[in-house]
């Protein structure tokens, strides 16, 4: 399936040029065009899928062994000293378009970027309670 | 293979507890103790892998099912209203438990966190240059 208003439908499926770095049946990968760091490139289904929550799970598998194979290969040939995978799932976690992409981040000492969060104080009782909903 | 030295070793074999929400034979997930927002977890392999770029690709690929199932749940339990999936490796790339995990984070409006980047700015040759070198 796909969605004729969604860019990455185009881009994946190449209506739409984009620097590709590896393509086949199920996915592209191409770069950013606003990096977080030098290679940084997205995993996008050919398919359209919103989400991780509607992703089959066969082709979630298949992202994250390409996202292994494909962030050893930058590896070598950028020399980054670290790798950030990040996927976000809805406007409150950042997603911005609304097709399924994996992020592959190469880092490097110094490049500037700090991709994290500020760390959560919860008393025990807290976090129980997080548990207990979570098993609930 | 355990690492004698690998506090996710210990807790994602039980020597050290946590607030396990999930485990199999494979995988334990547990609620983080610094959490980023309300259902911050982490999946941990109980063999010790340092990263991604070592693990193997079917403990990566069962990784993201889980990853996907997990999230599933938890956006019905927390009724969250995103969800983040960040997995870090080396220092430059935030890493600070050199054991392969992958966060789980539920996101809420207005949950106070911004895990993003600044976003880069180059040019279409710059851009090019970068492909090539991938792809040399």
């Amino acid at each position: 399936m796909k969605d004729q208003n969604c860019i990455f439908c185009k881009i994946a499926n190449g209506e739409i040029p984009s620097r590709t770095i590896y393509e086949d049946e199920q996915f592209r990968i191409f770069l950013d065009l606003a990096p977080a760091s030098k290679g940084h490139a997205l995993i996008v289904p050919k398919e359209h899928y919103a989400n991780l929550f509607v992703l089959p799970d066969e082709l979630a598998a298949d992202a994250m062994r390409l996202a292994k194979r494909q962030a050893a290969d930058m590896k070598e040939k950028l020399c980054c000293d670290g790798f950030q995978l990040v996927q976000n799932n809805g406007e409150s976690a950042g997603q911005t378009v609304f097709h399924f992409h994996l992020h592959l981040i190469p880092r490097y000492r110094n490049d500037g970027q700090t991709i994290a969060w500020e760390p959560g104080n919860l008393s025990a009782e807290e976090l129980d309670a997080v548990k207990a909903q979570i098993l609930s």
